[in-house]
This record gives C-alpha cells, sequence and structure tokens, in this order.
C-alpha cells in the first residue's frame, strides 16, 4: 500500500513533471548517431542534474560506450531492503520520418497521451520511476533503498551492460529489481513480463563486381550479389517457416503445459492483434504453433533490411557491386547467441556461390531471459500494479529482448519484475511513438507501491 | 573509302570539336530525373542548335516523353540512297556518385580521354556522326542522304520510340541505318554487333504491416515483406541458374553451329574479362554454357536493387512494412517481352505469401534484335570500320539492349549496322565513364567511311 501522503506528492507537481518529461524527449538520444556533440552523452548529463534537483544522489559514469547514470536514495531504516531500478534513456531512430504526423524530437500533447520517439520505450517509464522514488522520498523517509541503474545503448542491444554492471557490481547489489520497459497485455490489463527473448543481430555483405556493372552486357557472367543475397536470406527459412541454421532449435526449451494453460486465459484476440499490424492474416513464423508460443517462446529469424543495387525513381539496368542484408534472431531459453552466430557464420560460408565474397558481422548478441513464477519479487509487482491500476496484472512472456534483465540476472544474482506500463498501441520503435499520461501516472504509483510491498 | 578532303575537314577543327563535346557532357540529360528545368530539353535544344550551326537541318520534335532531335542534310545526287543515323542523347544516373574520381557532369582529359557521364554512351559517339556528315559536307556534296533520330530515352527503356518512329516514319523512311552506340570487341578489334537482347524490366513491392513494427514483439506473428521478396526473387533461378519462370525459354532461337564456330575464333579471354569486372569466377548465368553464349544468345534475369527496412548504420530492430525488388530480364531471339511480364506477374501472384500484398509495375520492355548476316549495310560497315580502325571488325552480338534497333527494323523495315566504336574499358553505366580522343576521332572516320560505301 502506498501511504496517502506519497500519492499527494505524486500529485501535486504532475503538469511540472510532464513538461520534466518533454524536455527529456526533445533530446536526439540515439546511441547509434555518430552526430557531435553526443546527443547521448547531454541526455545523460541531463537527467543526472534532474536527479539531484529531485533530492536523488547521481552521478554520470563514463563507460565503453555511451555514460549510464548511477543514482541512490537511502532508505529510512538501515536494515531495509535494496531496490534496483533500470530504465534506458536512449531510444530508437526516428526514421521512416516521413510517416510521423509530427515531429519524433518535439514532445506533442494529443488526446491524453505524449507523441514523441522514446515516449513510451523508455523514457517515460524512467521519468516515472524517478518521480515515484522523489514523491515518496518528499513525503517521508524510503521504505526500501533504491539504486538506479540508468543505461544508454539499450536500443543497439546493450553490447556494453555486462562491462558496467560488473564494474559497478558493489554499487548495484540489492536484493530485487525491477524493470518499467515492458506492455499493458490489453489496453485494460496490466502485466508482468516473467520471459524475454534474446538476440542475435547481424549484417551480411556479399561482394561481387568492383563496381556496379551494365546488367546486359554482363548479365550472365557476372554473379550477381543482390540475387545472392535473396538466396541466402531465402534459405535461412524453409517452407514451414522453420529457421535452418544448424542446431538453431537444439537448445529450446519447450512451453509447461501450466504455462500453455495459463496463456489460453488470457484475453487475446488473434483478429484484433493483425487488425493492429494492418494485416489480413498472421503469416509470421513457424506453421503450426499458436501465435503467442510462437511470440513468447519460440525464437525467429527476420530480415530488418535488405539494400543492393539501384533503389531510386524509374529502372537502371546494373548488376550490383554489392548487397547488405541486416538479419535477426529472437531466441529463448536455453539457447546461446554465441552459437547462432556460429552457426550464422557456418551457413554463410557454406552458401556464398562462387565469384562473390561475403562479410558477417554481428552488430549485437542477448540472452533470454526467464524468471521462475514464485520469485517474491513477483508477488510485489503484481500487488503493486492491482494497487496502482486496479486490476490484477496478466503474467506474461514478451518477444522482445532486454539484455540487461539477463544480465542483472545472471551478474547480480537478482530476481527481477518487468512491469508491464506502457500501452498495446504506444508504437514502440515505430513512428507515431506516444505514452498517455494516465499510464505515466499509474507507473510511477506501482513503482512507489512496489517499493512498499517490498518491505514489508 | 573517305575522300581526303572529308578527312582534312574532320580534323581541321578537332580541338573545337571536342570542346563542343565537353559542353554537351556537361548537360545532366538523364531521363528519369524530375529536376525543373528538364536537363533534357535543355540538351535537345542545345543538340538542335548545334546541328544548325553545322549546316545540317535540325528540329527538336515533342514526344510522349522527352523531346527526340531529327535532322537531314541531302546528298548530292538526287537519286542517291538515304542513311538513317540513330544515337541518344540521354545517360545513366550517375550513382554511386562517391565513386567517381572527378565530377560525372564536369568532362575532364586524362591520358587521352574525356571522362564523364554519358562520354561512350551515347554523347561521343553522336558527336562523332554528326562531326563525320559536317565534314563530307564542308568538302563537298555528301555521297547519301543522311536523316538524324536522335532520342532522349534510350537508358530508360525506350519507352516512347515506337510512337515517334510511327509518327515521323516518311521523314525517317531510308535505305539503311547505322547505330554507333556498342563496343569494340577487345581494345584492338572494333566490331559490328548483329544481335542484341531484349528486356523486361520490373519493379516488385511486397506490403505487410502498415508500418514498420518491432521485430521482437512482433517477429513470429506478422509475415515479413524482406524474407519474402527474399524468397520471391531467389525462387526466379533454381540452383543451375536458370531462370523458372514459366515458358522463359520456350521461344529462345538457338545459336547455329557457323555462329558458335565464328565465336570460337574471337580473341575472348575468359580470366581477363573476370579481371576486369573484379571478380575471381563467373559466376552468373545456366551452369554448362560458355560465357558467349551466356551473353549474348542466352535470356537472364537479375535483380538491379533492393530496399528494405532499416539500411542505416548499426541495428534496428524491425520489422519492414514494404520491400521492393528491381528485376529485369535480358531477352534473345524470339522470345516476347509481353509473356515475359504476364510470365512475372503469374510468378509473383501465385507466390505472394499469406498476409502480404504485393504489386508489380513494369518500367521497360524491348524486343530482342537480330540482323541476317549477309545483309549489305553489314559489309559497307565491315568495310568502313576496316578503312578507319585499320582491322577488319569482329561480328559479334551484345547483350545489352537497344530498343530503336528492333524498332527501326521492324516499323521502318531498315537494315541495320550497330557500329561498334567505343572500348570495352569505357565504363558505361558505372563509374568513371570515360571516351577516347583517338575513339571520336575514328568514329567519324568509320561513319563518313560508311557513307561513302553505301552510296557505290
Amino acid at each position: 500500500m502506498v501511504p496517502e501522503a506519497v500519492t499527494n506528492a505524486l500529485d501535486a507537481n504532475l503538469d511540472a513533471h510532464v513538461e520534466g518529461l518533454c524536455e527529456f524527449l526533445r533530446m536526439p538520444s540515439i546511441a547509434n548517431d555518430p552526430a557531435r556533440p553526443d546527443p547521448c552523452r547531454r541526455c545523460a548529463e541531463w537527467l543526472g542534474d534532474q536527479m539531484k534537483q529531485m533530492g536523488l544522489s547521481a552521478e554520470v559514469v563514463d563507460a565503453p560506450g555511451k555514460p549510464v547514470v548511477l543514482g541512490s536514495a537511502p532508505a529510512g531504516e538501515a536494515d531495509a531492503p535494496t531496490l534496483l531500478i533500470y530504465a534506458h534513456y536512449d531510444v530508437q531512430p526516428p526514421d521512416p520520418l516521413d510517416a510521423w504526423r509530427t515531429d519524433p524530437f518535439e514532445p506533442v500533447l494529443r488526446d491524453g497521451a505524449i507523441y514523441a520517439r522514446g515516449a513510451s520505450d523508455d523514457k517515460g517509464p524512467l521519468w516515472a520511476a524517478l518521480l515515484a522514488v522523489a514523491a515518496w522520498r518528499d513525503a517521508g523517509p524510503l521504505p526500501v533503498n533504491v539504486t538506479f541503474l540508468l543505461e544508454g545503448e539499450e536500443e543497439i542491444g546493450s553490447p556494453n551492460i555486462d562491462a558496467v554492471v560488473d564494474a559497478h557490481a558493489e554499487r548495484l547489489s540489492a536484493d530485487a529489481a525491477v524493470i518499467p520497459d515492458t506492455q499493458f497485455f490489453t489496453a485494460d490489463l496490466p502485466s508482468i513480463t516473467y520471459g524475454l527473448r534474446g538476440l542475435a543481430y547481424f549484417e551480411l555483405e556479399l561482394r561481387g563486381p568492383s563496381e556496379d556493372v551494365h546488367s546486359g552486357l554482363h548479365g550472365g557472367a557476372a554473379a550477381n550479389p543482390a540475387d545472392a543475397l535473396a538466396r541466402l536470406v531465402a534459405a535461412l527459412h524453409d517452407e514451414t517457416g522453420t529457421v535452418t541454421l544448424d542446431g538453431f532449435y537444439d537448445a529450446v526449451r519447450p512451453v509447461t503445459d501450466a504455462e500453455r494453460a495459463a496463456w489460453r486465459e488470457l484475453p487475446f484476440d488473434e483478429a484484433a492483434y493483425a487488425a493492429s499490424l494492418g494485416v489480413s492474416a498472421l503469416g509470421g513464423g513457424e506453421a503450426g504453433r499458436g501465435v503467442l508460443e510462437r511470440l513468447w517462446a519460440r525464437p525467429t529469424l527476420d530480415a530488418n533490411g535488405l539494400v543492393a543495387g539501384y533503389t531510386g525513381e524509374g529502372a537502371k539496368t546494373i548488376i550490383p557491386s554489392r548487397a547488405t542484408a541486416k538479419v535477426s534472431c529472437r531466441l529463448v531459453p536455453d539457447q546461446d547467441p554465441q552459437q547462432v552466430v556460429a552457426a550464422f557464420r557456418d551457413f554463410v560460408a557454406a552458401r556464398t556461390p562462387e565469384g562473390l565474397t561475403a562479410d558477417v558481422r554481428v552488430h549485437a548478441t542477448a540472452r533470454p531471459f526467464l524468471v521462475p513464477l514464485d520469485e517474491p519479487v513477483l508477488r510485489a509487482g503484481r500487488e503493486a500494479l492491482q494497487e496502482a491500476f486496479g486490476c490484477p496484472p496478466a503474467m506474461i512472456r514478451c518477444g522482445a529482448s532486454i539484455p540487461v534483465a539477463e544480465c542483472i540476472q545472471r551478474t547480480l544474482d537478482l530476481p527481477t519484475a518487468l512491469l508491464g506500463c506502457t500501452l498495446p498501441d504506444d508504437n514502440p520503435h515505430a513512428p507515431n511513438e506516444k505514452y498517455a499520461l494516465a499510464m505515466l501516472r499509474g507507473t510511477a504509483a506501482a513503482i512507489a507501491a512496489l517499493m512498499g510491498n517490498l518491505a514489508r
């Protein structure tokens, strides 16, 4: 239960808090943007300043990649447990820009929601967590010690999170962790996510002629990297949608009957889901398995981008000099990303045709994540969500990857609750991303309640 | 034989002629460039003015697409035959721009050659033809009537050439035609091309989710247009490099034994050819056939461009909303481009997966072209090349498409000589395109000689 004084403190300055979030959202903190001065560093420094203004201690800490912001606030009692709060301040690139109704980095309030890149993923929930701790601190002593780990590379796969957590393991030691970076299951149903998929993200380049050549003069002689790329990418699935990488499914942990039964109870509307994507049928993944199983408990492989040759208006008759595919796998327990990397490299090496050369780069890997359903922090989180949103949450998995969750579990040995506090139509990673003001308030209330519950 | 007076007239003003060609090359006359004012129209008007200054009659004629320049010059004798000279003033787009050593539209003289987009394809040879007629006219009466047809849409497949030739059939009527738009067979060996491949150029777009969606949240449910595009493009060939479109090879005319024997005599160095493309092996085309046969007498299919999803730096975890391929077929006698179009549409319709929609656009079609080897204009051309370059030309085919050649043959019923007067390393359609000054002079001399030979 959250004391009324905390709730009052939270509500007292909500307009100012929204303005603060908008300032946060104006910073284009894209981790793979080479812009100088670095917008991620500026964002981290701004965040540290804000935390100090809220009465929390904060430090911007250099890391191998983008800086992290570490922070803390002490509990009123010496033997109180410690809660680690993780969130990320970096955002996805905004393209395709022309699909946005308004500038992705100029937040706009429309129909009770803030529209901006990063609004729901993850700046809004991060901001809510700060507000929760600050409100409780304003109203009285904190029931738990709080430690913040705010990262700037989540959207590029957290390539340095292991090093950061290793380097600061002592400061980050805690009794449980919470990560506010997942979704409601439906618009009315909060969630706790106890499983996430891992990731292995590749870039494959095939090179042929030393420059683009005339497809009439040389078509039939020069091997075509674009055709070969298509063959390679196509061969990564068989006709049933099964991924063909060697040993890909060997370590996949089967879904338990209890889990499958629980998922059947969830209010999942397949037709509405398809409609939300704008498609007539859910043709992705392996044939013969249910949609939730395909999304949550089965590994996948998707081409995320292709480019080769002439892509402008009209016709240009060339054989491209090179062709590139970005390809990524989502992984489930107990797959090992490094085994998938090796299998992908072997696959490409075995299938690169004569006259072409291939190059594979690994952009990111992340291990899959699963929390036992009987962990106490999951119970504390369930009750917190029920108190904040008036509804017991769904216990779900999620198809996305949050590498830090697995890293915290593995490195710090912490049970972790992923609090679902954004809406399914918030468009993370897509144009017109948004975050409802009601969700900002609710997320803050839920995190405040979780703090109280953990202290019991 | 070219009279000495004509040769002298040709050589008298060569520096000025080179400066004129450079002015021609500065105009970015790209047929599919939407720039305003239209650089093609400006180029056509400039060309008409130049022709008038050379004493030829010229008219810029509106056409459904880019304007054509029609011109003429009368013979000294009333019953002289008429030669139609076709060339094109449009050029390929210059990209990839960063692979050019110098600005593609600022001609540079280096090592005896002019470097610029269009230098050899086809502004240089067009200019040489004008110089040849002007020189003969300066030196005395022309031995043949000359008619010019100068087009501005060759590089986009001459989509309107049939309409233009139809509309002006009377002005274009002649006894033979010459097209200076092909290559020497080797650096030392001029050529006459008696066969060209046709073309069918498609753009295929697959559409899935209404916008790019998160590949973690939706991977395994949403069908991926990029993966599906790869499967479709891959399926267009079987594992032997054979094109799988229904009926694709049905009308292919076999190479005669005499032709194959003549080709075996040609100084064709496969390893040097592969090296010129920068590849270690010639992996294109159908397995089990020779390179020249694959290039000249077999149809091919090549992806000319692919684009889908995220193509920037680093990683972005999305399932693309759409994926596009530009795909073109080179066709040989007696394939019908319209049958290939129909087969391609059928192929796509039969293989578009559930949850995706497909759209096929046809950018260009051209029929294949073949001149009987015993046509008199081929003999006149052979002797002209021998006189101009001191070497009897190779009689070859070419894998590229020049739709007007087939159009002139079909609509005007003219035997046509394709004079090979650019070098194999001139980089048409590629960065650092060039044209040697010696070839400018030689091409003009060859066309002058052809005029004389036809008059005999």
